[in-house]
């Protein structure tokens, strides 16, 4: 073992956390008491207080560079952190998270207010605890305790944070604000981190690979002037109501694959080894189900149900509407019908190719007579890193180190805006994170384990040197 | 031509119709200045007061037996009467109409007051001038007219008035009323004739055979307990919008035939005979677009548009609604969707074989995870009167002397109490009427053609004794 491994510096790692975890709880528990709630408008000033407080915190860690960026007009801000490497081959690293929360009210059965942080056997309670200012302030001792452990004065990595003011209003500006010229130049990096997701479970660290995409479409069906009598015209005038659910029921087959024609072009399909990765995982369909709240699984045939919501990609009406809803009938062929869909996508499908594959299935689809209309309101970008590529490595030796266990891979079904900043960038992404399924994201008690909150500063810690060593660029004078 | 043939009674009819034309209208139009909204509470007593008006309009045309009849608590009154034949042998005749009116206002685009009845270029414009007031009160003139042309002082039928005082909101109360014991006893007849209807167009005299039936469904399906995050789940778990969609697809095969196995069983089935009436009818498919304010036909193949709202049975979707219907997108599997669909039924169809026949197909229908609810909520039964049937021969023959041209045979796609006294009363159901499209019922300035409802009083003249005639009992003696 090198005096440079990982397991060597484990001991100084955690030594330094250990000496240092109390006034990191404490600060972590003042950026909590301020309810930075993006989706209220009267807790803006929060919000702006949150960023402010968070580069102070950056800057008094050590970052050179702290600075709030402002989004397009009426926007809450950001924070941008930078720490330069001392090497000059050093890879650059991109670090998001977020600062704003979701909505809480002690009221809505919290056993504690949500902006007056508690610790309950070994877990800190508030809102944001782990979605995401715990997950983002890890990274504050992770530095330093990497600068302990390695004696740098610098970061092994030229070190980047941003983060988002807004996630939790849905990035409204997040696509502006990394794409506008010169803030992209300062956001140059080459492996971005996103400190903004979860593992398996407590017992099964894990590391996720990959995110799906989304393609957002509204499709609006006109037929009758006016909602008409179904005596006087039914049976003989097309009903817009039945033409929505025809298209709804044909996107798909009887295998439950999504049949529009080219849907699947590119999909990178699982390998053999993700499978087998995926199907050792201690998955309980029962357990999952209930957390799932459904009553059953169903889905795209040949597949399991973690690769189904991992890496299949899926078509689904999110809402339907159309004609009488009211009570009682009303015999009517309405003069309208609506569908909500969302396709969840997977690397390799390209948003443009399957919007366009998506209304062209649908003009094809709609009888004489019926008007339609189809509109993509948004869309996300698939992301994966293979599990070959060496930041991945880099991040597993990291988090394995800290765990003491192999860690496992994961996909996440959702989207965000890793895919975003991997497109703008050009940078993989990889994902480290420490929350756990029952941290109540978004929900009430939200909480984090305090020993996961210590494994991830450890993993922070060690990262930064596995990256710098994974990613060094191989010297053609060699 | 015999002395009793219609024809020769012609001139006699038309004289006292001509003499007794002014205070007739003048009668009528007292009516149509009671507002007998039967929808609109705050005009319940002008409801009343309009059953009381023609109580004593039918007492003063000579009918001996003349009441109000309550129907339910709550409920609106009809108006009922009797005028027995002197022939013991004569067949008894039972008018259906009704007495109140849609809501109308001047300030919906009313021309005229529609309380106010004016007469214009020989059309009578009023709410109810059509539907259903004209239409009920030229029998007043036409069993008088009958009386003087024939040397009666009572009609040859037994004739029985039943003219209802909810038709406008449903006939809540119907149903309950005529099956009443002692009220089914005094309604019992050998044929109903409805005048509650319309003929084809002013030059094209025509006699409705039938009506469709109807039976309302809903379905509610449940899927998850809560609506749930279609990244962390969608793809694996059913989608209840989905599913919804999936059933209202499934409704009709590619040939837009109801797919519902069952579904057909029993249909009484076009004959080449009223195909051809059928084809032979001046029908206008632009215009009839134009009338359903639609943009196409779309229908049953093998069948034409007529013979689709007239003769051929539906599925139709009236309502559908689940999940997010607001703006932009929401990324879920909803919690539940619901159908409100209305089947369209014909003669020979069976309302309790149809509902367990979708209930049927429904449930084999549903995947496992989605819970399904199916409720009938209300229904009205198929009528139809063979071509052949002597009673429809009566009054065709009725309606030809009157328009002194042959007249042709419809149906009526929509639904209404017909049926239900059909079956109650075990009696064919005649459709005599006089109204044209053209005379704007439940829209702004509702009219009767002045030279139609003399029509109608002719051949409600000429009616009663082309029944006595046709239906006159076979005596077993001769």
């Amino acid at each position: 073992m090198s005096a440079s491994s990982p397991e060597s510096r484990t001991p100084a790692v955690r030594e330094f956390i250990a000496a240092h975890r109390e006034p990191f709880l404490a600060e972590l528990g003042e950026w909590l008491r301020i309810p930075s709630v993006s989706a209220q408008p009267e807790h803006a000033p929060d919000v702006r207080r949150s960023a402010e407080w968070l580069r102070e915190r950056l800057a008094a860690t050590g970052f050179p560079e702290t600075e709030v960026w402002e989004t397009a007009d009426g926007g809450l801000p950001a924070v941008f952190a930078h720490w330069p490497s001392a090497d000059p081959d050093a890879p650059t690293v991109l670090v998001y998270g977020h600062h704003d929360v979701q909505p809480a009210a002690l009221a809505d059965g919290w056993q504690s207010d949500p902006f007056q942080p508690e610790v309950r056997d070994g877990r800190l309670y508030a809102r944001g605890a782990a979605d995401d200012k715990g997950q983002v302030f890890f990274h504050t001792l992770g530095v330093r305790a990497h600068l302990a452990a390695t004696g740098r004065t610098a970061p092994a990595v030229n070190l980047k944070l941003l983060i988002e003011g807004e996630e939790e209003s849905g990035s409204p500006n997040f696509g502006e604000l990394i794409r506008r010229p010169a803030n992209r130049a300062r956001l140059a990096a080459d492996v971005v981190v996103i400190s903004d997701t979860g593992m398996w479970s407590e017992s099964t660290p894990t590391v996720c690979t990959g995110m799906r995409g989304l393609v957002d479409c509204q499709i609006d069906l006109y037929g009758p002037d006016q909602d008409i009598h179904s005596g006087s015209f039914g049976g003989a005038v097309p009903n817009p109501a039945t033409e929505a659910a025809r298209l709804a029921a044909a996107l798909h087959d009887g295998h439950r694959r999504v049949a529009v024609p080219g849907f699947y072009d590119g999909v990178v399909e699982l390998t053999d080894r993700e499978r087998a990765l995926f199907a050792e995982l201690p998955f309980d369909e029962e357990a999952w189900l209930r957390t799932a709240k459904s009553h059953g699984t169903l889905g795209e045939e040949g597949f399991s149900t973690l690769e189904r919501i991992w890496a299949r990609p899926t078509a689904e009406v999110n809402g339907v509407w159309g004609g009488y809803t009211g009570p009682g009938g009303k015999t009517i062929v309405p003069a309208d019908a609506h569908l909500k869909l969302s396709f969840r996508l997977v690397a390799g499908q390209d948003v443009e190719k399957v919007r366009e594959a998506v209304a062209a299935w649908v003009a094809e689809r709609i009888p004489d007579g019926i008007r339609h209309e189809i509109t993509f309101p948004g869309a996300t970008r698939p992301c994966l890193t293979p599990l070959d590529h060496p930041a991945l490595t880099s991040l597993a030796r990291a988090m394995e180190t800290a765990f003491e266990q192999p860690v496992r891979f994961t996909r996440e079904g959702g989207s965000g805006p890793a895919a975003d900043l991997q497109d703008v960038l050009g940078a993989p992404v990889l994902f480290l994170g420490i929350s756990v399924p029952s941290d109540g994201w978004h929900s009430v008690n939200e909480k984090v384990e305090l020993d996961l909150l210590s494994k991830g500063v450890e993993a922070a810690a060690h990262l930064w040197s596995e990256l710098a060593e994974g990613l060094r660029p191989t010297d053609p004078a060699r």
